[in-house]
């Protein structure tokens, strides 16, 4: 049996979790699976810190040349994180012939067109189920289990921080602020959040999510990012009172025309599964013509699930290298796909839950619809409720489905007005 | 590149589906995954109905040697369903080392250990992705996302006539009978609905699924199997008061020292995902050591979810016939792993509801508890409701955890006191 040797780069929290499983998991590989592998060389900055697994002292080098350029070895792990110089280890990697496993979200979505084309064209793979949903394997089942179907729409809760929040916001009635902190105390937001809170890893994951499932280029630039940081516990309380909870999602659809993709807090019934995913738990809603509708849940997080889908990429490559193509096999057919545009945040349609503060005076609501009314935009229900705080009321407003561009328009002409008092808030409600 | 030729036994609803999907992903396949796919020959005894597919009559066949003994045909796909002559089939074409993609659950339950093992004797696979689930690739993630984890717990609601019936009775409120008339009438459930609402489709589901996750034989009637005939609409309603719902439950545990496989009626707390499983739908849960908790969802039957499953192992195989095992890799290590024992449901342990009709005299709560305590079986919480009919009244207990041994023998001991009237009800409670 042929031995299958692995470099790692990045002995963190990730890859520490990684070779424990590896030294559990070892012998039932090669015993059920006929897969023997091999640690042969762990990259880290830090050699000196001690981890909590068992390894060779040996192998441990702050000589990255030691696994990208050794020719023993098959497969180099990269969990490094970050752009640079995780860029250029598996580029390296590459160059020398060598399958690639990644759990870096940010260096695929910035730069995964590049590294895929220079993956193809050096004939080896880069498998990355860790970089996003955790050990939830959801880039297997878009790739593999659903390779029959062309993806409609995908909706993710992919970021666990955010869930966090957002879920102890609703159920503690607490102030984005105080669910912020309580977040970064148990370790599941960082110091510095504003990744995480901003949108932007939600960002990257659906960025590599579409690319997937929609075989084209997905410039980061093109996705619209809204993030959590102006979700108002009054409006949790209005959404809850409607049949909503609020959520962020990633979004991807395809639509005849075009592409959408986005980032954004949005209100979800609360009977529909993805509203019923707590804390810090990741879900993907799929949408595809043969099987309808599909949902994978669990951990999008954490030292072992995301170990987990590291080890499983492991698996799959190894499998391919023990089973080399024969040359003439498996040559794609180029034909070139013409690609569909992605359609700018101006463009989309939406229902809208809207909150406008009014001073406590007759006509608001007939001065507020006819704005409205002007761009195109119906009204499907109302609340109204009674004085506040210094005769200031909230009206809130759901629509009907209206584009996004008028709705800004209505907005910010809506602002203008005297009886309003402070910016009006809008979020998008998807009918999932 | 090398064509893989296909053969289909079995022209009905899934073989058509599977027809048109492959008819309509042939480019697809060839241009982004180079591999090139022909559909050579069909068998069915009816070869004069029209199906809604275009085919080339000439592949159309009643001969079935036409499919399995054809040296051109790599990948046989059984879709014939029930043991006979599904299993000859199957085997002939494993004798003539071609693979196999079947959907056939009742047969990989019944003789799934001699296909398999058989197959694996011959150097090729059989792949069942259809068989458990429909669409969602619940086995694909159990063989390959998650083969870096020891599976512990998997909770299946993987028969959607049942869970449609449940769903209906506590939706509307209507009997078990009208319930399963609508789900006759709207084609979810068969005239002779038994193999289902008996839960003997559940187990042959939940034997494939154990057999994958535990590495060891299932024997079929190992399995403890209840079905849903005796589930009432005043049990359904006195669960929603207790924050439960019941459904149908498909469950496989590991423990340290056994196996337990049963499908039974299950009061589940409603915030629990597997409550919120409403109709037709399937969903898996599964407990794991790294991954922790994960959920699978979607359509478990139909034509086009089915066909997806179906064509998604055609893929899987056809990427391992492109690339043919060296003589030398993958010999697995034949170490012969000691297999657990399958627990009887008598020594399961399980906390219950239990539903007593008793006269309405004082000191029926006394009696029930002090048989209860003489099994060492505690009260949780009790339910007495006033008089409904005939000096009769309800009493619903929960208990803590008992062992099934001992909850019987109490019932049977219960039920002959002068003051309870009909045979008591129990249902199992999972914390899942």
């Amino acid at each position: 049996m042929r031995v299958i040797n692995l470099g790692l780069i990045g002995f963190g929290t990730i890859g520490t979790g990684m070779v424990k499983v590896l030294k559990e998991r070892i012998p039932f590989f090669e015993r059920e699976l006929g897969i023997k592998l091999s640690l042969t060389a762990i990259c880290d900055k830090d050699i000196l810190t001690r981890r909590k697994v068992e390894i060779d002292k040996d192998i441990l080098t702050q000589d990255v040349s030691r696994v990208v350029d050794d020719p023993q070895i098959d497969i180099v792990i990269e969990l490094v994180g970050g752009l640079h110089p995780a860029k250029e280890f598996i580029l390296r990697a590459l160059k020398n012939k060598k399958h690639v496993v990644t759990a870096n979200k940010a260096l695929l979505a910035e730069c995964g067109e590049e590294i895929f084309k220079y993956a193809e064209q050096q004939g080896v793979d880069v498998y990355f189920e860790a970089s996003v949903g955790g050990g939830i394997p959801i880039i297997e089942a878009l790739r593999e289990g659903f390779v029959a179907n062309k993806i409609e729409k995908i909706y993710g809760i992919i970021n666990g921080t955010c869930n966090y929040i957002l879920t102890q916001m609703s159920d503690k009635g607490c102030a984005f602020r105080v669910a912020l902190k309580d977040a970064q105390d148990r370790g599941y937001a960082e110091k510095n959040p504003g990744l995480d809170i901003n949108g932007i890893d939600s960002a990257h994951k659906i960025a590599i999510l579409s690319r997937l499932c929609f075989k084209q280029k997905i410039p980061l630039e093109k996705i619209f990012i809204e993030g959590i940081r102006n979700i108002s516990l009054s409006d949790i309380r209005y959404a809850d009172e409607l049949g909503y909870s609020i959520k962020l999602l990633a979004i991807a659809k395809r639509t005849s025309s075009n592409l959408q993709i986005r980032v954004h807090p949005t209100l979800l019934p609360k009977d529909h599964l993805l509203s019923n995913v707590q804390g810090v738990f990741n879900a993907l809603f799929v949408n595809a013509a043969l099987i309808g509708q599909a949902l994978f849940f669990g951990q999008g997080a954490g030292q072992m699930p995301t170990a987990s889908a590291v080890v499983s990429d492991i698996i799959f490559l190894a499998e391919k290298i023990q089973r080399p193509l024969v040359a003439d096999n498996a040559k794609k057919t180029k034909i070139k796909i013409k690609e569909k545009p992605i359609c700018t945040i101006d463009d989309i349609e939406s229902r809208y839950y809207i909150r406008f503060s009014a001073l406590d005076k007759p006509a608001v609501l007939a001065k507020v619809s006819a704005i409205l009314g002007k761009y195109g935009i119906s009204i499907f229900s109302v609340i109204q409720k009674g004085r506040r705080q210094a005769h200031i009321v909230p009206v809130v407003i759901m629509t009907h489905e209206a584009k996004e561009k008028n709705m800004r328009k209505a907005l910010s002409e809506i602002d203008m007005l005297t009886v309003i008092k402070n910016k009006s808030v809008a979020i998008r409600v998807e009918r999932v």
